[in-house]
């Protein structure tokens, strides 16, 4: 079978990471490229217009706008996103954010010729989902695994004993030549692999106990922009709730 | 053939993008997956400590750390890599920058199974080099091509003429889907191919003409790095010249 192995500016389709250089947010364009049948993962509000212009210079059908999960550090494009491309959906698990579309774990979305898993990974939130691209051997993993990291877990409800079984149980069990895309990074690294990760990451490798303890001495700030983008986040990042949380 | 179409984690290849936030310079580490065999193209100096943990951390051997320039915005990070390296060596064109190889056009550098052609693309610097991964369907374009535009030609013995003439002649006529990763950008982007700025690039699909009159208006402010970064990248970045220059 097809895996990431073949992948990128593969004939049969079209992927591209795009970087936020404030929140360090990764986001990613899929598509096939014989329908056109495009999504978009992870969208950030202040990137829109690109995103946007990307989409409509490679003539993409933009068809799902998702999200990995409600996001703390930046706000999400998807709203703006809907504004100017109308037919776009937008995507997430947590049932408490509105969005057109909830998704639970199992869940599956087509775009042409392809399909994207959902996996419920929770443990930095509640509603974490990473998004497994069988087909090509690429999983987006969100904040639940990061390159030689993962994400915290000390607010919105987050869990480290949650989290560690989610790496473990739902990423870890991927083939080990699966690509991992995060939502973040915040070194200028841009993938890893499940086998590095299972290899190298400093904290998922430890036995659970030991991360558990790691993860209660982090001892880390209070995000500085949750608290304008969690509402935001919440109602999709349309733009008047934006303006009323600044 | 395999090409670029077959790549990233493709069982046979290492490949990894990495971004220096601060001159918003890629780097990037190709390596034969089998015999370990590796080349770096364009380390920064501030990278270098994360860039060789990566080598090491995949049990890559370093062969060669290439520059496509002599940069005038960052220090290359060659120099200190050949000090935590030995047996790396260093690669530029530039006859006058010190260098272990200098190459010249259709020099090729050999790394396990794979190969790389050197094209010289002058016009942003007389010695710019474009390093062509044929057999993935790859091409490291320096700052001859970005992703929507172009280097700047107004110093380091620019030439607005002769960087239309590389671009055209040893860039665009690779086949359309040759993915182009390029040493910055600064919108989020990360590759795009021949055929995408063969129809979107806003200043290298105009006559050459036009061209010309575009980067001869741009009236670019005077490189903030390039008092520091020129003398020190001519002897590699070693260390004592980069104190010496700051
Ligand atoms: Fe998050
Ligand atoms: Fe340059």
């Amino acid at each position: 079978y097809a895996r990431y192995l073949t992948t990128m500016a593969h004939k049969d389709i079209v992927f591209r990471q795009l970087f936020d250089g404030t929140s360090f947010t990764f986001t990613y364009l899929l598509a096939d490229a014989k329908t056109k049948d495009a999504i978009i993962i992870d969208p950030v509000i202040e990137q829109v217009e690109r995103d946007v212009r990307l989409v409509q210079d490679m003539g993409l059908n933009l068809l799902y706008a998702l999200n990995t999960h409600v996001h703390a550090d930046h706000i999400t494009g998807s709203g703006e996103i809907k504004k100017r491309i109308p037919g776009c959906r937008s995507v997430i698990a947590e049932p408490q954010a509105s969005a057109d579309i909830h998704i639970k774990h199992g869940d599956r979305l087509k775009f042409g010729q392809f399909e994207i898993e959902c996996r419920s990974t929770p443990g930095h939130t509640n509603g974490c989902m990473t998004y497994v691209w069988h087909q090509k051997g690429m999983a987006f993993t969100g904040d639940a695994l990061l390159i030689r990291g993962c994400g915290r877990t000390d607010f919105q409800q987050g869990s480290s004993e949650a989290l560690y079984d989610s790496v473990h149980g739902q990423i870890f069990s991927l083939p080990e030549d699966t690509a991992l895309f995060p939502a973040h990074d915040y070194k200028g690294m841009t993938m890893t692999t499940v086998g590095e990760e299972k290899m190298l990451n400093p904290r998922l490798t430890k036995p659970k106990m030991d991360f558990v303890k790691i993860m209660k001495d982090l001892n880390l700030p209070y995000p500085k922009q949750i608290d304008k983008a969690l509402p935001a986040n919440m109602v999709c990042g349309v733009y008047d709730i934006k303006a009323a949380a600044i």
